[in-house]
């Protein structure tokens, strides 16, 4: 049989030390191919390039490892690396580990998770890591260990169908770590505040800042999980649809305004109506 | 009372017919301000802009209507309108109209639905349009008249929280289109295929191209709708949990590797184990 094929990816760079840190957790669990962007994209979200194409160039970064960069968004990377680097389907795909958290609403601005959400759009089982430690020089010690553990998981048991995972891992020692939480999405959000400055001809331009706010007292969620000690594993899947309002909208529109029938036949509405 | 305040947004630039279709559409349902990208943003996902500045300027393009273009990406433009340009909370956002499809998977790589799903995350009940026909010389007309519709209801019904609506218009006349389903989001992909070319040195380069497959046979989707002349409205919620695959995991891993107790004391990993 042979060995499982994993993907790994990330949104920081090649030469980040969260990479580094994954390529080496899971080195030994399969065959391990490095396909990841040639510059920082984080807070890329889900976002592929279209407009102009892509360069892709075999590096050697990793002793032993098969390494690609990119000069795309991390979900480039998932793409290209599909289509022009794997020869076969990957068993899994891992991405990160991203230096900084990518817990709660911090997953829908996340190259690192959108990379790992776009391996899940292609069928593979795919998982994210984060560091909740911004720094260059985190010890990824303790991320390296959760993620060999849960990778073996994975590899073992499999997920769900459409189904991937967000895992952040609090900043912490290995002997201070809990353990480990199964989660949901805590409901927060960012406050941003724009601060503005002016350029030497007096025009303003604005830098982004923010602060995080949990609305969500939950003691099932990521944030509660990763407040508490323990590494938060959120299970994810892609089907936006928010079921529950389909009935609210159904049962509340007055469709008769639209309705065609012989009381109401099709709206004779003209371009110049509407100015167009 | 006062009018109801209306935060016009897209991710095709503040020049595209798209967005002029939009603001004749809602320009008599409230006050209406505009904060749309200085160049075209399609497929930026959501993207946010957070290593450079951003610049904001306002400008005169629709007739009587408070404008400003953004240097930033369409959930840059929502950010900066909240937090510098409206000076109360906006009853309503609206996005597009888009040149091109978001219906299914596309929502995750659209701007259009990222500017939306950002004013949703702000609080604001928020709505994206998108008219499947990617021509500029597209006849926004019907577009215009089920948006009209489709805002009418929201001021006057409003959305579960936490909501949004993807609105995709299929490429019909008036006459041809048959009304609106309230519909999910169908299970389908992008098959990629990159076009290698070779620049000058002979360097290989690559573009993004891909054919759209519908894996999803359901007659409530989104695709189904459009395919059969409807317009498709999805609801659709920022909470990416996969809640079924909660117990999945709790009850199939293998906890009791990294359990901590008595017989299993905590893990004696350094930074050498995983040669960092």
């Amino acid at each position: 049989m042979s060995k499982p094929l994993i993907l790994v990816v990330n949104d920081d760079g090649i030469t980040a030390p969260g990479i580094k840190a994954l390529v080496e957790a899971v080195r030994h669990l399969g065959e391990v191919v490095v396909v990841a962007p040639d510059s920082p994209q984080s807070a890329m979200g889900h976002a592929i390039t279209i407009s102009k194409p892509l360069r892709l160039k075999q590096v050697d970064v990793f002793e032993g490892i098969k390494s690609f960069h990119c000069s795309g968004t991390p979900v480039d990377c998932v793409k290209l690396a599909v289509d022009k680097v794997l020869h076969r389907h990957p068993d899994l795909c891992v991405s990160g580990i991203n230096h900084g958290s990518n817990s709660s609403i911090n997953i829908i601005y996340s190259g690192t998770m959108s990379a790992a959400m776009e391996a899940s759009l292609e069928g593979i089982p795919s998982i994210g890591f984060s560091l909740c430690d911004y720094r260059h020089e985190a010890d990824f010690t303790p991320s390296a260990y959760y993620a060999k553990y849960i990778v073996e998981q994975v590899l073992k048991k499999g997920l769900p169908a459409h189904t991937l995972l967000n895992v952040n891992i609090p900043k912490l020692s290995l002997a201070d770590i809990k353990g480990i939480k199964i989660t949901r999405q805590a409901r927060a959000k960012w406050e941003e505040e724009y601060l503005e400055r002016q350029d030497p001809t007096g025009k303003p331009y604005y830098w982004l800042t923010g602060k995080f706010v949990n609305h969500d007292h939950g003691t099932d969620t990521d944030e509660w999980a990763l407040a508490n000690g323990y590494v938060s594993v959120v299970p994810v899947h892609h089907d936006l649809t928010a079921h529950y309002a389909i009935p609210f909208i159904n049962e509340n529109w007055d469709f008769s305004v639209i309705d065609k029938g012989n009381d109401n036949p099709a709206p004779t509405i003209s371009k110049e109506d509407f100015n167009l």
